[in-house]
Parts: structure tokens; sequence; C-alpha cells
């Protein structure tokens, strides 16, 4: 899914909503497994959002038979939705290529989240694959982004310095950035340096980020962001109504997103 | 394998390689597979090295079959050996611990590379985990290392920022810092900060670095360090002789670090 369809389907659906799919196994609704848990939040959603984001931790930890349940819901998912591999990878070159492989080919995912720390030549070879997006780690929404990416670094902070660097590597076309939703002054920041570029924003609901300040701080004429929601969604409750909760939360967050698509 | 345990090891064997297991397919000798290559270069390498590093892409890019690959050849490789999962991954809390577990538990792997970028609430779920090793990257031998890594943060470069925030969160029982070997100063800096920590060292052979200025710069009085060698043994030869070709380059290796062991 390139740039113009991507906004494109933002308009239609008018959701900016991605939902990410972190199944976690111990929170799985009674008679659930993983597959089946996330076909049915899929099913919930689908109306609502215009991205899923798998996290392939919570698939990893089942081995091989995760991975295969993985790339079965991709599939589901289909070509309706942009899908972003949550993998937070990189390593030097032919490895980074390995690893964009693994996500662009074998899952047939259409993104991936990339970790900067390595520099460029860790992060250009996901770039390089055609038609896919490289969604790269800049401010992310957790407490430990005070140790290293807010650091001060000749007087910007260091994901300052990696969405100046990462946008030499890549264009709106092909790269995102992630920005957590709980810092919406550094949001705004980041925007103004990248204007064009796509941001996906985690930290909204169970990490208590506002999506109406979000929306205010990173949207741009495209709307130009993705914001993810997954534990609010994924365990609205935990009871047989999982699905049906979810499609509510999902459909909240959409209203709120409408009238600035 | 405990740090006592490790120790022993490396003077009962007179060695401190660490053999990296990158079976990249297009360059398979004829007649191998990914599975049957890294056992071949196992029993070729097995006496004169203390460690393994599968690196996990090259497993992914096969896919769920890659991982199944993968967990047989860490029981092949045994108890023998500190079997080092080359991951570098990193998230918030509970998808580290999936990652731990997936690395740990299901592919029974003793250690597992993770990145620094999201900070300490992404390290040290991987600590957590009993009986295993966290090695966070610090600097790592690829050119990209310039972009952020010997950034300049307050009079030191981030990836000393890195090692003494690490330090805080694992001991010398638990936490070890990848060091590439083609930068010796630097090695010998990380070294006068963490004296008693093990370092494992990328970047010899293939990469540049020198084995001589890496044990000079980077040994302490347990030894200290795992030297990692890939592509120079995995691609000794080409042909039919390359298990031979492998085992005759991490000897050559052995031997030259016998005489600090």
């Amino acid at each position: 899914m390139n740039r113009r369809e991507l906004i494109a389907l933002i308009r239609q659906r008018k959701s900016f909503l991605c939902v990410g799919l972190d199944p976690d196994p111990d929170r799985l609704p009674a008679g659930q497994d993983v597959g089946s848990f996330c076909r049915a939040i899929v099913d919930a959603t689908r109306d609502h959002c215009v991205a899923y984001k798998p996290n392939l931790a919570f698939f990893e930890q089942m081995g091989s038979q995760g991975w295969s349940v993985l790339r079965d819901l991709v599939q589901y998912i289909g070509r309706t939705h942009l899908v972003i591999a949550d993998a937070k990878r990189g390593d030097i070159g032919n490895t980074s290529a390995a690893y964009a492989s693994a996500c662009f080919d074998w899952l047939g995912c259409d993104a991936v989240t990339v970790s900067p720390y390595m520099g460029g030549d860790s992060v250009r070879p996901f770039l390089a694959a055609p038609g896919k997006w490289t969604i790269v780690l800049a401010l992310t929404s957790n407490p430990g982004a005070e140790d290293f990416e807010l650091l001060e670094v000749g007087g910007e902070s260091l994901y300052v310095h990696v969405v100046r660097k990462a946008l030499s590597w890549g264009t709106p076309d092909n790269l995102m950035f992630v920005v957590g939703a709980t810092r919406p002054e550094q949001l705004r920041h980041v925007r103004s340096i990248a204007p064009d570029h796509f941001f996906l924003v985690p930290g909204i609901g169970a990490q208590g980020g506002s999506l109406e300040e979000v929306i205010h701080a990173g949207c741009n004429s495209d709307v130009g962001i993705l914001v993810n929601a997954s534990r609010s969604i994924l365990y609205a409750s935990d009871g047989p109504d999982f699905a049906k909760a979810a499609a509510a939360e999902a459909h909240r967050l959409q209203q709120e997103m409408a009238v600035f698509c």
C-alpha cells in the first residue's frame, strides 16, 4: 500500500486508527487461542481502522508455530489494511536485509518498525524494499525514553538527531517515524522537522496519551499520522463479549478521528 | 551457563572464540541447506570455541521452518557451549519479556543481544530471566556506528552513556556488552568503565579488526571477552572442503588466543 493509497483509505474510512495486535497469552479470553483471538479482533475492528500492527514478540514466544499463526493472520487481514510488523529490528547490512525479507516476503507485511541505534547501514536495507515502509523509532512512549532518546546532543535531543539523519535515508513514500503520544510538544517538534512524513503514534489509552492532543500536535494536511491503540481495544472486556467491546472502543476512537479526516 | 562456568570453559579449552552462525542462503556450499551447513560448521569448530552465536535474521527469513531449524541447531550444539541468540531485540516491558521467552525458553539459548535505544524498561525484562545473559549493544563494528553511537553527549560518546546506564541494570553475572573490534581504543575505554563484565567483540576478520589489538585492549584477569568470527570461518572455503577450512580458521584463531587463557 503506497502513500497515495494510504491517504485515500484514511479519507474513505474516516479513520487513522491502527489496531495493535499484542496477544498476551495471560490475557486471552476463555476458549480463545492467539489465532482465533486475533481473527475475532480483526473481524470486530476492520471497519474502524486502516492499519493493524501485530507485535512479533507475542507470536515468537510460541516459536515456529507462532510464525505460522502470524503469517495466516496477515493473510486473513488481507490487502484492505496496512499491516505493520512491529519487530523493532536492526542489524548490519546483510542481516537487516534478511530481517526485511522475513517481514515483507515471508510474513507479507507492508511495513516494519526498526531501531535506529546502529545507524544508517542498519536501516537502509529495509528502505530498499520496493513498495514497503520502514518505520524508524524516534521517540517512544515508555519511561525508558528518558535514558537515551531524550539525552541532549549538541543542543537537541537524540531522537531529533535520529529524525534529521533518517530524513536523508528515505522519503515520505517509504519512511515513517514512531513518535509517542505521551509527549505532544515533542510530537509537534518532529512535525516541524518532518512535515510530510507519516508518524506512527503509540501511547494513547493504556499509556495515558490524549488523542485530541496528538491530533493537534501531529496532523498535517494529509492527516499524516496513524494512531495506535492495543490494550485498550484488545482487552476492553475479558469476558465472552470481548469482540463486541473491542468494536465499541475502536468505533469510539474512529468517531473522534472522523472530523479530522 | 553461569559466569564461573564460562570462565572455567575458556581456561579449559584455551579459547574465547565465538563462532557466529550467519547462514546466508546465497553463500551455502553446493548440496547444503541451512541446517546441514550449520551442523557441519559446529562439528568442525566445536573443539576450538566456547560459544556459538546464531544470527536470527538468517533463520527468520525462512519463516516458521527457520525457527524450527534454529531450535534443532541449539539442541545440536548442546550444553558444551554458550549459545547466544543474536537477535538485537528491545521493546517495552511485557513485549521484551515475550522476546526473552522466545529466545531463552522456546529456542533454549543462554544469551540474547539487545538494542538499548528504548532505555531501561526495554532491557530489564531480559535481565530478569534467571541464569541467562543479556548482551547490550554498546559500540558496534559497522560504519553506521558513527551516526548515533559515537555522537557526543555531554563530553562523552553515546555508547559510553549506554554502558554507564546499563551497569545500573545488571551485574557481571547477567550482563555483557557488544563492543566492536574495529576501534580498540574505545574497547579499552569501555574496559576502564566496566572492569568485570564480559564483552562480546565482533569485527575481527572480514570487518578488519585485529585479534591481537582486541586482546590487549579488552582482556581482564578473567579473560573477559568473547571474540566473534562469522564469515571468515563459515565461508573460509566455498567448495566441498568448507568444513575443513572452517576448522582450520577456527583452530588458527584459537591458537592465537591460547596464550592469553
